[in-house]
């Protein structure tokens, strides 16, 4: 089946956000097994939109529409579905019920115009909004489903997770069941020449490539009778991805990061760890703090920007920084080996590195970057070079951070082996 | 005039990548004066790629198609746009050499079909690529303008800026000119009720408000005979702007961040600093750091996620951690006295709070965040009360820091009183 994807809104045409509902939309329209060929984003204006919905319906089986939902007069989603499917706009006592609480509860004051999002095309199949006032709504006819879905993607995203995917699944024959195997450390054409075989024989399972910083995630989509049918068909194919990737994977979860991943190893193996940061400048502890009970393992982290602070507060030798300077593998050794016994952590992570957009030289360009990993004393430092500008180079090396860490955590206690960088 | 943007690529059509790109055509044109009442995604398939382009050249005076520019096979749109608008492919010599010395520059070797990426639509206009392989193109009939972009953000960009920029205006009568008053710490609704006269009463120039976390832009655009005119035009809106809110602006520069007007204060004020970081966990230096010549007023940065680290690195008091908790007003201060006297730092931002999802109470719900500032001893604390999930209630109070630090600084060294919160 195809669906096309349409969404509503001035402030998408005059880019002040960025149309993050289409590629959430997609991703899982994808995941459903359907089969997208067009995008689109119109304003609240009743011409141009009654255009766009007429030849959406007119090619495709599924139209998920978003935005438009909303009290104002600008609100125009649900009229003009309503008016081009031949329907009538009814008030759903339902909805009227749940809006008059919901601002009960914040004791505020509803304005006439809120009971229009209680208004529904006769015959359309409500969706509820946990999320706010404006309910989202399913109208068909005999060739095409409409989906309309409030714009805030705080509460489009639960309500497509609850509602809509149980109904469009229910249009597909079978099931359709994914698996994300996720890598570190590997770049993306590197994983597209290993798995090339494996994508051009594919049919079901389908097999897909993501790839985010530092990272790649491989999709692997089946069709089968049931749930149970469709991970059988998927196994073997994660089982092969483990065989030729092993422990580049970090995770087969859809919901576990990668520092998710390395906070894992740190609980399982009760290490505590401290981070001392030069270019990334914070970011690795953030991304480690991101993830909640991190607190059972992060002790704490210390920024040292200049080479005051790598000295003071990490104890790196005047004469390494003056010899090697202070992007060098020894003065990441030395900043490793100084929190770890600053923070009494069992595990030190150092980054230091040249993230521009001045200050770099031949021999030391801009992108270079020294990532030194301390587990119980053992002391590994590791070579990068980034492209981009100053904020993708130290994002990069905060991901290659957290590659190494967990390389480090793994090949200390699994005594794994990991191939070149 | 009318302008339509089409992004072309399987990848948007997945939902692999978000489309940043449309964001940012969307937001350029409309600082252009241009009218964009359609945005639209389509895959790199001949047949649907042709039906929209000639939708699209139908309605609007301008298309602006990103994408499908690349080598291979797949990459349609130069052809279908060629075939459509009824020209020849032919080589170009100057883009054929450009991809050569590409090629050479690298050490690899060209493959055949990157020849193509020289083929041009006879009497197109030319747009040099400085970052990438494939040229773009601006091709023109009667009634319409079609201009072909590379879909890689990092070749778009530039390309915009350079080339298709000035065209667009040279279509447009007269100069657009736009500048942007940065607002932070006042909510978008305060702000759009401040200036809903001037909202209202808007023609030329025009006037937008764009939110972003913790922070408005507010967008001034006029239309003129010439830059001269416009600023002309533009000048008593900054003004009446700065007027209304004062030392709420922290830039009227399209290019300065928040954190670079922080950084740009203690540089004129020769302060330096240091920040202790709680729940935000490093991302208040993180910010600071990405400011190029930071180094010059950044001394260090201290991550105290625990208790014990608040204690041995800060020195805040047993008593203090136990009478009020970790995320209270006084733990706060404490902890930015403590960093101001271990880093010596004239200035010194301490961040504690309840990032959730748990650990929240009825008292101190997830979301309530303490923020000290310590401007050579003198502290002032803040607290707020973030919505969100742990991510975004973390960023909130990273642009909340960096407002108060702002705003504290205004304070002690310029004798400027900021209103109530």
């Amino acid at each position: 089946m195809t669906v096309e994807i349409l969404c509503v809104g001035t402030e998408l045409l005059l880019g002040n956000v960025v149309n993050t509902n289409a590629a959430y939309l997609a991703q899982k329209c994808a995941d459903l097994g359907l089969s997208c060929y067009y995008q689109g984003v119109v304003g609240d204006n009743r011409e141009r939109l009654t255009e766009a919905v007429k030849l959406a319906m007119s090619r495709s089986d599924i139209l998920i529409l978003s935005g438009g939902l909303g009290p104002t007069e600008d609100d125009l989603t649900k009229e003009t579905v309503a008016s081009l499917m031949g329907r009538e706009l009814m008030m759903d006592e339902g909805s009227r019920q749940k809006i008059a609480s919901y601002f009960e509860e914040r004791g505020i004051e509803a304005t006439e115009n809120n009971w229009k999002q209680a208004l529904i095309p006769e015959g359309a199949l409500i969706l509820e909004n946990h999320n706010g006032t404006a309910p989202g709504m399913i109208v068909k006819n005999l060739d095409t489903h409409v989906v309309l879905l409030p714009g805030p993607p705080a509460e489009l995203i639960p309500m497509f997770e609850e509602s809509v995917a149980p109904y469009l699944s229910g249009l597909q024959p079978g099931v359709i069941f994914s698996r994300t195997v996720k890598l570190c450390g590997v770049p993306e054409s590197r994983v597209e020449t290993q798995i090339k075989d494996l994508i051009d024989a594919q049919s079901n399972p389908t097999i897909a490539t993501y790839a985010k910083t530092g990272e790649v995630h491989i999709r692997v989509t089946a069709n089968a009778e049931s749930e149970k049918e469709a991970k059988k068909l998927i196994k073997p194919v994660v089982k092969e991805l483990k065989t030729r990737f092993g422990y580049d994977i970090y995770s087969t979860e859809e919901e576990v990061s990668l520092e998710q991943a390395v906070v894992d190893l740190l609980l399982a193996n009760k290490l505590t760890v401290t981070c001392a940061e030069s270019c990334t400048g914070g970011m690795l502890s953030a991304r480690l703090i991101n993830i909640p009970g991190v607190s059972e393992v992060y002790k704490c982290g210390y920024v040292t920007y200049s080479n005051k602070a790598k000295r003071r507060i990490l104890g790196v030798k005047k004469g390494t920084l003056d010899k090697y300077g202070a992007v060098s593998s020894q003065t990441a050794g030395e900043m490793a080996k100084g929190a770890a016994s600053q923070a009494k952590a069992d595990v030190a992570m150092a980054v230091t590195g040249l993230a521009g957009p001045d200050g770099g030289t031949e021999e030391k360009p801009v992108g270079l970057v020294y990532i030194a990993c301390s587990v119980k004393g053992k002391v590994t430092v590791m070579e990068f070079h980034f492209q981009g500008n100053r904020e993708k180079i130290r994002e990069s090396a905060t991901t290659a951070a957290l590659m190494l860490m967990r390389r480090c955590m793994l090949e200390y206690f699994s005594k794994v082996t990991f191939g070149e960088q």
